[in-house]
């Protein structure tokens, strides 16, 4: 349990009194109470309110807030404040400020603006994060800290360079090294000295928002950036821990976002949080695979819904209503992938700047009578009800995904074969396939142990990093099943290409041999032609973006290419590897096939689907003490029949018992209390 | 009269004598004799030329010139040059370069390109028009001041910085004032010192052309720019007065120009004078609102056409050359609408630099005989006939559409619903809707005595500025029939939202509320579904961009939205107030409800049209000392048939009488005069 | 013969092994072997390695690898390695790094990164030229220099203004020439000093990649930066001639590239060289005409292909495989233009960084049993078959297509009519036609002798230079033949109007009068419909892009325009001057058409096809002592059948004879040795 102050999924969201007069503050809390609000995410962005200038802190406000809270029965979440430097502080100490990757020092505005190796913002970021630890730390509503808010962007300036350089040092030990990670041989190079390394912007060596020339200093400027700012968290971590050795702490994350390597973070997160604002085109299964993704880089602890909107972003290009009973399935959503809160962005709509129009539990109108209030209200009486029923289960997936965040880089970083790869789109299209079975998948990093799974998947494993193709091996020698795709192989953790043929460590293994890789025009497309009927798959079946041109050596080839100059030769295979199977898909398949594939995969492991639900509902199951919680979202506008077996169930938010069939309403939710077993 | 030295409608252009020799000046005025030309504008880029350094001035060439034109019957629109700053003033002051949004300062180069508070330019420009006033003040040729030319562009340098913080100081008095106009609490923005604030610019708050994290203060920088570039205006204006106090000055303005205030412009310009360069695919009804914009800017006072091209332009993509007959149908466009002059840029075509392919009256082939001279020629000939006579009549309308620069900049930097809102493009919907019932209409702007009106309409009047809301309301109460749509009423003058109900201030005067804002994807459209037939009005409309889920607080529901999970919803309302009426438009329609929806509300006032004329055939009317002048512009390119009613009518380019029917030949143009009542 | 050292066509390509260890290059060299490759190109990007700092150069690598390929039987094409400047020397001389058109100071990154103006890199390439050539000049292996690699970029520093200064002294005399050629006098931009001249970029006078203000200034930065970096390889090549006067030098150029005028650089080059890089969509008739003008900088020297790709590029967009056969059938189509060498980017494929995605001849697998190495090897089998035969062959054609990079710096300049002009497309479309007719044609520059050629064609010639169109009326007085287009005519060297009347210079010997220049939109067209059926015209084709509304002045009228306003007036006409005639054509035909037409031309100057060949199937011929060796190259996937004629030919590649019909398999080559008369 995230903290046991408040034993049941947490409902509440980012509140900023501080934008409002005490009038105000009365009727928030009156709303509140009428939403079943117990949660409030307070301090997000009140650095220059607490802190005027150098050595004056102002607690006040804040204090007051808190109790007043408390009160009225609400808990904080707070926030150390750290997410925007104040003005004076950008005037006086220009070295918190930001150089942007086209080399320009910005001037104060903004969020998230603070240069992470910035002396002062260190310096005043972890004091002001001692200070709320040490004030707090005995306040009977804090649940929980929130450091700074959404970590992100990159900075360029002298100071990030100096210790870039540091990093470098630390990282190769000699500028020998280093010239060999990132082949400076081409194109003339060669450091003589550490001085000579710039950070890699578009005055040096990258352009078009993410090219890049050179992409062993690319790929390490991320990783130095990603780690850059993880340090300004933990800064800020320690100087809480000091003082409150056991409230948990967290940041909140935003899901797929590219710049952080969130696994890296996660380790020294206590729970993680997220916020998530999937558009009106977001595909459902992508939500899903994003919540999969916020769990697994924890290795499957519940996670926080730290935001999401009650009704409408405002930073979309259409900023659409979410439809009646959105709000509600999307948080149970969440919940049923592992969320234990349901939080949002925001409980009161502010009145200027440019989240005005963000939705909000209370809208500008500023009573309770509006659409938005009632379904927030409704959905708060009904997490009431489940109490502490589902908190800490876990969801226990035979099937993991790779993600990995450095060999996303790489793969986007590369110059060629094709600038229409998108790691993320073909990672979903693997998750897609699964989450259209009803089977269940972990998104799970390279560090995991692979022997929790009966099949492990990974798309566009392009860089294969020391010791993970012999992990593989030894999943697949003891029975499992690996799945990858074309372009993997390739590289080294420092993109240097692996000699010696792809897809290079993962050869034996997959009993192939790339010779070739045919990048396809946008509109281009080959086939995939199986050999014979096998299970779900048989015929013809499309495929693009990319064709490796394979040879077996040893792998059994289930498909072949339907057309061009390699028609006929393997697009499918599979290896008998030990007690294994290693498959190779040697383009990017359809969605028809992949299910097909997958379905196969999974009966050959035995891995059942949750229910028989027709599409557009989805499935999940999480468990805890011997009982297991099946949530059945209906994402239809129509009425749904779900088959969920012989079983009793107790419906939790009914208290009904159902068995055989279920129908759930349009956008309906049903979450089933049985036995685990 | 402009200027009762010509009685006439002027007609020239701009003329540059100083690219030429002696030789091509004889062969300017013997064409300028065959084309009817009286009026040239000199001197708009002559600064250079005359003022070689900091303390010399050599005004010999404009003498002669002057005098030269003078001799030939030829009278001055004198500009004083200061629309471009010379070389050696931004090689010795570089304090009169821009520094531009992105933050660069720039180097010497284009044309409007001097910073507005650098005291380098305000020094210079001041003290050269008062040495031309000084100067030419008794010179018999000169009609009218044109001050510098086209002003418009930011500039963000420290210098404007600086004045930036003391109009921000002379605007809000402290900065706790200033701190809540901004809503400075959200992402911890709060200033504790005015040096602090920065210029919004992309190395603080904005990005994307126009995008800003926050709109009080972008919102206030574009006041502040207009006003600077108007301060520049002004003194340059004062130093002329000084020397002609009875000769009037203008600058020309560029019709919707998004970046200045010409309402506020228009104050201090004895005569408003405009550009106008519609391109080939510009609806002919934007170019007719656009005049009436320009007409509108000083509250219906006549206005010049200081520029339009005669054949091309070089700065559109596919410069198009203007079809035979064009150049007239759109002269007279403008003289229909309030023009008292046409004149061309440019007289003779320049032979280098980036205009050189700007069509001319003198073309490089440098004689008459050209398509192009003889149109110009031809129709010189006919404004010469016409006098004096249609000089000072005024356009008499009962519809008055409000257009109002602070709200377009306020609507277009909101952050959602929509980044597709585009104010001119709504503002255009109602305008053309009238265009094409041959209803006259006035660009008005919030300053207006709207008791001149019959009806008002106010398309997204987003931002409802102190004491407008109480005018309209008078002005309904009194009878009028007020017209607003979604997205209206939301915010004050600082972009800070009215609380307790959207549209705020406008609530009870159209007796609903608007509980939610939907913003459409851009093939998205719903439907305006008429409760009942409804004069031109019956069955089904489309409508799309974004759609207000409105309630009836007293007001009568016309239509209802026809889909979505708002179907069944108010979209159409009136609300009887006092003796007038308010009509809620919730969405955006499409021309043929707005046609039908206006016509009704004429029938119900009784405005009539102006003549009965099919599509393409424009109608407007100017009326003075009892005549009215009565203009059929033929758009199109086949012969058109108008009915004017019974009462003859004086064909003033003709000579003959009409009534009844007339017929128009493609593109062609009459000009009747009858009695006004 | 480039160097008779080697007297067949040289195989081989940029070679880097100091990316590698000693057992790869044995390696190498064994491969080498199995390709027949005898020519690498080495030093390319090693200056970081040879010269640590300032004062310190070591040759040893090179010094042995020189050595090793020779025991190998490999020659080298040796490059000065000055592509890209060492980081410690940006480090320490922060002058070799540019400013871009930004207006930005770059960092150290890239590559063909120096400032072209920089006393660094001025002094530090030329002094490593001049020391490698005093080391190598007598090394067996040494065929060829090759000074820095693929020149190109502009810089807008501090240095390249002072030194743009001195060169506009130069060009200019006075700054009040300077001030007409520019036409300061317009915008007021008259200078008085030469320090106020700044370069111009996006600060001043440019914008969009191109866009400017000033014609003048962005016309004559062009032909300065162009001579900048010609300047550059001029000081290497110096250094190099005062050791080793008879070894040929060269410098790879690109094609069409657009920034550097590539005439005057060939003067400078002993030998042209160029890198070819297609991609799958690349029209095979403009990499042909590309060929075409590498051979016409030259005056039709045959030139060497420098670089091309094994298989596939890591550049562009999506980098397909060549398809099996592609990469030897544009191998000969290369040859069949005037290449006496076929040599790839590169021979091994690096591991690391932004090329280890572009083919080499040895791929990342490392061994033989590749396509492409297959590929390879079979074609250094047939190039070692054809030994010298073909080397120094000329092609000789009687049409001559102008090409000429200032008039199309000044086109792409021009602000109006339209931004749709493309003057490498426009050429081209003439080029097509005639490559479509199987007729020889040279890409030639101004300069070029027009006595030498039948027909003429000058598409879009937009400025001509002084003394030019004397040389034409020369030329079609004598009896030639000469057609150019629209938009002909209009500027001076300057970009200047000749006035009077368009076509200026080229009036009278066209026999007609420009007006007017219509520019349409990109979905408009016009028709050309023939007066009378002529030769292979007949009927009606469509035209579009620009119009040119003209007169006859004495010119038949062979074809009308067919709508809009200016339906019935000329098109295409035809003017008899002295024993020659000149064609006009007013507007941008289709491709019918211009094949029509030119077979028209060719016909009435008894031009005969090579030989008559299925679309898709190129067919050019080289020359030597009296043989010619006929080159056919089937661009089809499928079998094609060639008529050669009744002489019996031998096949080259066979030595079969054949005569009458041959058939050529998909993607085949024949080269077919017969007589030259």
């Amino acid at each position: 349990m995230i903290n046991n102050k408040l034993p049941k999924i947490w409902y509440g969201g980012d509140y900023n009194p501080e934008q409002w007069d005490a009038e105000t503050w009365q009727e928030d809390n009156r709303m509140f109470k009428l939403a079943g609000i117990d949660v409030a995410t307070l301090n997000v962005f009140s650095w220059a309110m607490i802190q005027p200038d150098e050595e004056t802190y102002d607690f006040s406000f804040l204090d007051a807030t808190m109790d007043r809270l408390y009160q009225d029965g609400v808990y904080v979440c707070l926030a150390t404040a750290t997410g925007a430097h104040p003005a004076w502080m950008a005037n006086r100490h220009p070295d918190v400020l930001r150089v942007d990757v086209q080399g320009r020092k910005r001037t104060f505005g903004g969020r998230h603006n603070s240069c992470p190796n910035s002396p002062t913002y260190r310096k005043y970021s972890a004091r002001l994060a001692g200070k709320l630890a040490e004030r707090y730390k005995d306040h009977p509503s804090l649940l929980i800290w929130h450091i700074s808010n959404e970590y992100g962007g990159y900075c360029y300036c002298e100071h990030c360079a100096a210790e870039f350089r540091v990093w470098l040092q630390e990282r190769y030990g000699s500028l020998e090294k280093l010239n060999k990670a990132w082949n400076t041989r081409f194109w003339g190079h060669t450091f003589y000295s550490w001085e000579e390394i710039v950070p890699p912007n578009e005055l040096s060596e990258e352009w078009g928002g993410g090219r890049t020339n050179f992409q062993g200093i690319s790929l390490d400027y991320r990783r130095f950036m990603s780690h850059s700012l993880l340090e300004c968290y933990k800064l800020e971590y320690e100087e809480i821990k000091k003082h409150t050795p056991n409230i948990p702490v967290t940041t909140n994350l935003m899901g797929t976002y590219q710049e952080l390597d969130y696994f890296e973070w996660a380790k020294y997160l206590d729970v993680v949080s997220w916020d998530n604002y999937p558009s009106l085109d977001t595909p459902i299964s992508l939500t899903a695979m994003t919540h999969d993704l916020m769990r697994g880089v924890k290795n499957g602890q519940p996670f926080m819904l730290m935001e999401q909107t009650p009704s409408q972003q405002n930073w979309q290009p259409y900023n659409s209503l979410k439809r009646p009973g959105v709000m509600r399935l999307w948080s149970y959503q969440a919940v049923a992938r592992g969320a234990d809160t349901v939080m949002f962005f925001q409980l009161r709509r502010s009145i200027g700047a440019c989240e005005k129009y963000h939705g909000a539990v209370i809208e500008h109108v500023g009573h309770e009578h509006t659409r938005v209030f009632r379904e927030c209200a409704e959905l708060g009486a009904e997490l009431s009800l489940l109490s502490d029923s589902i908190l800490d289960a876990r969801i226990k997936a035979k099937v993991g995904i790779i993600f990995d965040w450095e060999n996303r880089w790489a793969t986007e970083l590369s110059s060629g074969p094709t600038i229409a790869l998108n790691y993320v789109d073909e990672v979903h299209k693997y998750y897609d396939a699964l989450f259209e079975l009803n089977v269940e998948s972990d998104m799970i990093g390279v560090e995991e142990d692979l022997s929790n799974y009966d099949i492990v998947i990974a798309p566009v494993l392009y860089m294969v990093k020391p010791g993970f193709a012999k992990k593989v091996e030894a999943f697949v020698a003891a029975g499992g099943t690996f799945v990858t795709t074309f372009f993997s192989g390739i590289v080294n953790e420092s993109d240097l290409v692996t000699l010696g043929g792809y897809p290079g460590e993962l050869r034996s293994l997959l009993g192939i041999w790339a010779e070739e890789i045919d990048a396809l025009f946008p509109n281009q497309k080959n086939e995939i032609v199986l050999k014979q009927s096998w299970g779900a798959l048989d015929g013809t079946y499309e495929c693009s973006l990319m064709c490796d041109l394979i040879h077996s050596e040893g792998a059994e080839v289930l498909a072949e290419y339907g057309s061009d100059f390699y028609q006929g030769r393997p697009v499918i295979t599979v290896n008998q590897f030990g007690a294994g199977r290693a498959y190779y898909i040697a383009s990017s398949p359809d969605a028809s096939f992949l299910q097909g594939f997958l379905s196969n995969l999974c009966d050959e492991k035995g891995i059942k689907p949750l229910a028989k639900a027709p599409s557009g509902v989805e499935v999940t199951r999480r468990v805890k003490d011997g009982l297991a919680y099946l949530f059945l979202l209906n994402h239809n506008a129509e009425t749904a029949v779900v088959e969920i077996g012989d079983e009793q169930k107790k419906d939790m938010l009914t208290g009904e018992m159902v068995t055989g069939s279920v129908s759930l309403a349009g956008r309906g939710v049903m979450i089933l209390e049985g036995n685990e077993a």
